[in-house]
Parts: C-alpha cells; structure tokens; sequence
C-alpha cells in the first residue's frame, strides 16, 4: 500500500486553489457596477425571513434587496420576475430557482413566471416554436405546479401566447437604443432581428410589466439573475426610470454546478452534467457515481487530507435540496474532515434526489391539465398605459 | 404690356430639364437590380386587363408581373399585399394606391391590407400606438370600405390586433442576418431594437402571411411599392425561398407628387402639400390655388410656350383620379400646348376632387362600425407552419 500521499496533496491544493479562484471570481463580481455583497444583508435579515438559499450561501449579491426586506417586515407583498427558457422538461439548475422562488413567494412574493419560447426558438435551442411551446405547457407548468405554489400568487405565460407582452415591448422599444444593446449583448448575441428585439425589448417588457396599472402601477420588484446577467438589470433600471417605473432590485445566485465540472452551470445541453426531475433512480445513481466531487482520489488520501465542498458538485446540490439545516452543516464538515467518504457523501445525495424525484412524479400524475390554468396569466392588458 | 419671353422661356426650360430629370431616375430605377421597365407589360398586356394606372403610366417598373398576367387570363385569383402607416386619414397619395389595389381586386386580387401601427409608433410618427390604431380605426378603415372593396376578396388587419403576425415574425427571423438587414435599410433607419424587428422581420411577415397554410399554402402575390422600396422586395423574395415560398411580384407606382413639389411625394407631414379626403370644398380650391404646376408665370407665356403635365402636380391628380381616358388625354394635349390656361386647369381638378370628397363623405356618413368587421381578418393562424 502507498504511504506517501504526494499525488493526493497535489490534487487537494488544486481543488483548494479552485475555490479560491471561484470565491475571488464571486467577490469580484459582487461589488462591481453598483452590486453589493450579500454578507450584510445575511447578517440584519431577521432569522424567520432568512430564506433557504441565503442561508445556504447560494445568494451571493444583490442590489436593492433593502427594499424587498421593508416588504417583508411590513408583511406586505411584493413581485418577483423569473423567466426560464423552455427548452426541455427541468433539471436542478431549474429547480434551485424555482425552490428560491418559493421560499421567496411563502416570504409575501407574488412570482412572475414568463416562459420564453420566443428567446428559446430565436436562439437556436428549439428546433420551432411550437416545440418550445409544448414542452413548456407538458413538462414544465406541471413541474412548477407540483412544486407547490399558490395560484392565487402565481403568475406563469408562455411568451407567443400572451402577444399584450409583444405590444408592452413596442411601446418600450422607443426608450432603448441600438446602441446601447449592442454595447449590453455584444453583436454576436445579436445575429438575427429577432433576437435584437428579445433582448432588446422583450425581456425588458416580461421584467417591467407588473408595473403596468393593470396590475397595480409602479412598485418593487424582485429579479433573481445568474451574475452574467447582471448588466442586463442594470438596463432595465435604466428603462424603469425613464417609464416613470421603479428600478427593479436584484439578487444574484450561483448557479447548481454542473456535476462534470464546478466552473459551469448544469445544463441540459450537456445531459451528463444535469439531473432532470424525470431522471429514473438508476440514471440518478449513475449520473452522480460519474460526477466530479470535492475529494482526492484515493480513500485513504480523503481519509487525511479531507474534501472541498465548495467545488463539489455533489454536495452542492444537497446543499440546494435539503431543507435540514443542522443536516447540512453536520454533512460539510465532515466531508471536509474527510469523516465521511466520498461513497457515502454520493449515496446520501443520490437518495434524497431519487426521494424528490418520487414525490415531484407522484403529484405530476394526480394533477390534471384544467388545475394548471389558474396559474397562467391571461389578463388583457387594456393598453391604457402609453409611456 | 411685355412681349419679351425671356423670362417665360427659361422658366420652360426649367419645367422641361426637371421632367428630364425625372424621366431619367425613373428610367434608371425601373432596370436596376431585375427590375423591368413597364413598357412591354403594357404592350402585350390585354386590353381589358389594362388597369388605369398602366394606363395612366402610374406604374413604371415590374418584376414577374407576367406571372400575375397568367393568372388574369386564366380568371383564376390572384392575391395582392400593400399596407400603410396609420398615421393621419387618408390623402390622395394613399387613395391613388387604394384605387390601384381596387383595380386590381376586379382583374381578381384577393387583397390583404396590413394597417402598420407598430411601424408608424416605432418611427415616430405618432405620440402612441392607440393613437395610431384608433386613426386606422375610426378614419382609415372607414374610408377603404368606403371605396368599394369586397369583403370577401378583403382582409385588412392592424399589425398590434392580430398578434399571430408576430409569432410568424419570429418564426421568419432565423431567416433573416443582422448584416443582411443592416445593409438594406442602414444604421439610422434601426435606431430602436423595436425598429429592427418591424423592418427585418414583421414587414416580410405582412408580405409572406398568405402563402401560410391557412391562407391556401404557396402561391404568387403581387406587392405594389414605391421605387425605394425595390431592395425590401429583393430581400422579401430571397426569404420565401428560404421559406419554400413563392417570391413575389412587384408593381413599383410613382408616388402621387406633392401639391409644393414635384419631385416630392404628397404627405401628411407637410398638409399643404397634400389634399385629404376629409377636406372641404374651400381647402381643396385654397390648395389647388397654391399649388406648384406645370406652367410658365404669365397667362401669355402659356399661350404661347404651352406646360409641362409630367411634372405638374394639379395634372397629375386628374391623371390618377379621373377614370375617362379620352377626357385625360384630350386634357394633357391642350394644357401641353398652352390650349387651356392654367386657372381653368385648376378649377377642372378642384371641382372634380371636391365632387369625389363630397361622394366619399356620403358613403362614409351612411356605415356603421360594425358592417366594417366583415373586412377584418380574423383567422387565428393554427402554428402548422414550422420553416
């Protein structure tokens, strides 16, 4: 047997240095271009408002949150806008936005939900619109259904099907340049005209319309974003102003890593970095057996050095799913101490993802498609408003 | 009393450098880029298929109109897209293509008038999109019906009420490049992202929507358009290939000329350079009186040196308006040659105006809003169609 442990040293130091880099990277990012990091707002939000993914460090910036927290405190509701492109039925990526939606709509938020065919189709993920369509009406509202929101706070459309938003964004179209959407997307994001006007107007026109009078005039509004998108809400502050409409404010979250590599996002254009909440027990197992963890590669060299969570795709995602908070803080350190092997880490997660997957397909098969049309937005929008 | 026509002559001369002029753009537009001069279309076009702006020499360039010729002879249906900008009620410049777009419904166009209250917003013609679609509500609809067309061979929509126009847009946007769109219009007519789309996508939407599935499949359509509209001809035809449709044919009409200006076309921006349908009798006669002609400065100098018709504007309106052949051009002989003065000139087109406007107030006074919806469009596209 091997004593000396040089390899697994070397691979330790590596994983170390990647959390450095990726927390450098995440702090960079959270003080630039008016973003704050999110460690005060963890340190003054009232226990019983600490939502999950702040306690959970899945929060890693935001911008006017304040605002969001006197809403809270006065018990009052305030919006949340979240799209999601449609172009397959959902991973844990999605799922670790929708449960923040959740928490945050249980917390007084009423929650926005476009989903966008349009950009899906226009970008090339979707062979045709109507393919988007259909994957957003039979794999995803079921999903978001079953995840337990409220219809009476739940707010979802597909983007084709609710043209107002199509009017909205001609309307907004004559506050926005071309040259600031150049600057914001760069050129390449821009090939077709259609996706100058998605990005240029559409997207802008899903973030602002609860602020239309139809549903209630100006008020805060919450936009949860992956960092990348961060220039993209600073657009629409811009626009919000010059409507006479309230800036929205911003939290920025990391994204579930993908389980091949912890500098991506899970993704379903790589189907091995992703779980899908269709993903049968064995295809969980198998999936998370091959994922990239936080641990050297030998045992005994796991059993000295310990692991790095933070870059472990696999504990990361307990980390999102469990709502066990002692669990999780128990299960970190010990994996860092290296007290529980890798083996075990990935059985613990693979059952709770096979436990979640098995409840989600138990409630999809009892929900019929009639219960789903109170969640979809379907008010006329009587065009009064002209900015 | 002067018998000097030195400055009468020069003033002719002028008169007949400026139709030169003219002749010449007109003659250079109509062969460029496939274009074909209308001459031999006039030619070995049948008599009684010779519509009064042929004629008229209204039309002066054509691309396979040949095929639309084919179809006439066959008495099988042809189908016929122009649309307009609701920005003000209608001029004689738009009743010259209305009477056009009639003319050709009775050889038998099917014809589908898309009201572009989108483009007229995004350009900034009007304050708001409401405002542009109660103009196409309440006065330019109205006057269409007015004018005689067929409810069941019309289909007239507004571009914001008939929000499947847009999902056909976006469906045809991953057929259009940026490039392609910023080389065709230029970088100042795409100021807004609203702008982009409406040009590079919706308007080729408006041209291409009949050969949709649920219009009867592929078929040849004939798009009049004024001579700077030839390269957005050239890119509609370029995407129906692309789209396994029917390039389609194009008349290109000389625009009705300014009552100010003859190398400028009649427009709502400028109201004295344009006599509406709503005018009185007194704006038409006041109008008429001010307007730039054909003729020398004084009543002798007309005698003796006759006008230029081709480039007066009061002529030109009785050339496009009045339907007696022989009466035109007995007309254009005597104002040519000085025969008639110009005051009777004047008084002939403002009485034959002011009887149109009169009729046109009649038939208008006498419909109700709702005989107007037989000639809404209405079919709800069913999305079969997926380039």
């Amino acid at each position: 047997m091997r004593k000396d442990l040089s390899r697994e040293k070397k691979e330790y130091i590596e994983k170390t240095s990647l959390k450095k880099k990726l927390d450098r990277y995440y702090g960079k990012q959270s003080t630039k271009n008016g973003l704050k990091p999110v460690d005060m707002i963890s340190k003054y939000t009232p226990e019983e408002f600490k939502f999950l993914q702040l306690r959970r460090k899945i929060i890693v910036a935001h911008l006017d949150f304040e605002k969001i927290l006197v809403e809270m405190t006065k018990g009052s509701e305030f919006t949340v806008v979240s799209g999601l492109n449609p172009s397959s039925g959902l991973h844990y990526g999605h799922k670790l936005l929708f449960d923040l939606l959740l928490e945050l709509q249980n917390l007084g938020g009423n929650v926005y939900i476009p989903l966008t065919n349009d950009e899906t189709y226009l970008d090339g993920k979707v062979k045709s619109l109507e393919k988007s369509k259909e994957t957003a009406l039979k794999k995803i509202i079921p999903s978001i259904v079953a995840f337990g929101f409220k219809p009476s706070k739940t707010h979802i459309y597909i983007d084709t099907e609710y043209p107002d938003l199509y009017k909205f964004a001609i309307k907004i179209s004559k506050f926005v340049s071309m040259s600031e959407v150049e600057k914001l997307f760069g050129r390449e994001a821009l090939s077709n005209p259609g996706q100058v006007f998605y990005r240029g107007c559409v997207q802008l026109a899903e973030t602002l319309m609860p602020q239309l009078p139809e549903f209630g005039g100006p008020k805060i509004t919450l936009i949860p974003v992956g960092i990348d998108q961060h220039p993209y809400i600073l657009l629409a502050r811009d626009i919000a102003k010059k409507l006479g409409m309230v800036p929205p404010a911003e939290l920025v979250i990391k994204f579930q890593p993908s389980l091949k590599n912890p500098e991506d996002k899970m993704s379903k254009s790589n189907p091995s970095s992703a779980i899908f909440l269709s993903d049968s027990s064995s295809e969980i197992k198998n999936k998370i057996q091959k994922a990239y963890t936080g641990s050297v590669s030998s045992k005994l060299g796991h059993q000295k050095l310990g692991a790095v969570p933070e870059i472990c795709p696999v504990f990361q995602l307990i980390n999102s799913q469990s709502t066990d908070d002692g669990f999780v803080s128990d299960l970190y350190e010990k994996y860092s101490k290296g007290n529980i092997l890798t083996i075990e880490l990935k059985e613990i997660v693979a059952k709770e993802l096979i436990k979640i997957n098995s409840e989600h397909k138990k409630i999809l098969f009892g929900k019929d498609l009639k219960s789903l049309e109170k969640f979809l937005l379907n008010k006329k929008l009587e065009s009064v408003y002209n900015p």
